[in-house]
């Protein structure tokens, strides 16, 4: 059996997620439908993590165990033309069998993209959060600051099974304006559950002034979901990268 | 009887074009119904011109008569509130009574974009034309130049009932490139059906080294649209401004 490693992008608009549910249309499903009409198996795409239905992906990392003996390239090219236009196989590498895109991810990066306009953006709709409010970037950039580095982000995750502890550790936050675009990357060693859309809610009530700059730590300390922001909608956020050893 | 201009844009994806047909979601007809849930009219709203099915819009203008008293602005606010996400209309104003949105327009300017990647893109499948050969945009950019001015376009449109002449000036064209976009701007005091996609379709022969750079002002004297370039597809074009006196 050999393993072969995936580099994805995909517009999350159209599935309810990575993972496979019953009657549910899932970026895994949709993999696993499309190998196996090339390899005849039933393999198991394993995700580096869930993506939320309508979050979307440039540079999601999967793999799976198969005894093809396809080349990666010639995996890339045959599953593609199994594949809807909304997914796309951007990389295809044969790797260690013990690898596991999961378990073995060492960064993240995401990126969150709002647009702040009083006017709507038919294009955007899917690919942005339109805040009505015009926000203030620099403060948001100013107060991002608190995030980076090692700090127990329960307050910032959804309750989740399994999880043995809300540690994690931010290495890179900044906060951009381009014209009407704002744009929020966080790069860690692992995320919570809606981790990213509730930071982002709360630099967004930050940028409309609602709360003050240095609200962060007083939020972080307390540990108390019901501290922090909401939690911004899918449609603004993207999974840009995984990194590994 | 009051005469109301919007400028609209819309996400051409979901409609079947601009133009009212029976069972099909088109952009008129959602603007007069939407119209009609604030006024209890049945207006008619005459835009500058047909968007086929998959065009998009960023400045489209249309305009319609109405007996209600509403203020422009109240307008825009009121009709919004009944249009889907995939229609805004971005600004409304009271016209003389005369005006027509068609007839008065004396300058169009539409957009083609094209991605020419080997790579899928499922963010941009909907809104640019992905060719999957790499173009020369200088060759492109080189060829256009013998569009401008007026010429008899007869090479370049479908056949469409009740033209008199296809005669029209091209007042500015232009192909430009950013990174895997190319981008074709065309302005002219009108167009043919299926003028523009046309057009594009044949520079694509010349950025593919089919065609020579100066093949395009044979294809204007031969006055036959089979000497042209097939019709590049709907969803990389985009009507961005009409212009009146």
């Amino acid at each position: 059996m050999r393993n072969i490693k995936f580099v994805l992008s995909y517009d999350g608009t159209d599935f309810k997620g990575w993972q496979t549910q019953p009657d549910c249309r899932t970026v895994q499903e949709t993999l696993e439908n499309a190998i196996k009409e090339i390899t005849g198996e039933k393999v198991h795409v394993l995700g580096s993590g869930r993506t939320d239905a309508g979050v979307h992906a440039v540079g999601q990392v999967a793999n799976f165990r198969t005894s093809s003996r396809l080349t990666p390239d010639a995996f890339l090219r045959a599953v593609t033309t199994k594949l809807p236009e909304d997914i796309c196989i951007r990389e295809a590498s044969e790797v260690d069998y013990s690898f596991d895109s999961s378990r073995h991810a060492v960064r993240k990066l995401y990126r969150y993209i709002i647009l702040d306009s009083p006017l709507k953006n038919p294009f955007m709709r899917k690919y942005a959060f339109r805040c009505k409010h015009r926000l203030d970037a620099r403060k948001m950039a100013e107060a991002c600051k608190a995030f980076l580095g090692t700090h127990d982000f329960h307050s910032f995750e959804t309750n989740w099974p399994n999880r043995n502890t809300s540690i994690r550790t931010i290495l890179h936050i900044s906060v951009n304006r381009v014209g009407e675009f704002i744009w929020v990357d966080i790069e860690a060693d692992g995320f919570l559950y809606n981790m990213v859309r509730s930071i982002v809610g709360t630099l967004i009530q930050i940028g409309r002034d609602r709360w003050p700059v240095d609200c962060v730590k007083k939020i972080l300390e307390a540990q108390d979901r019901m501290e922090a922001g909401p939690t911004a909608p899918p449609e603004g956020l993207y999974l840009m990268r995984v990194s590994y050893e």
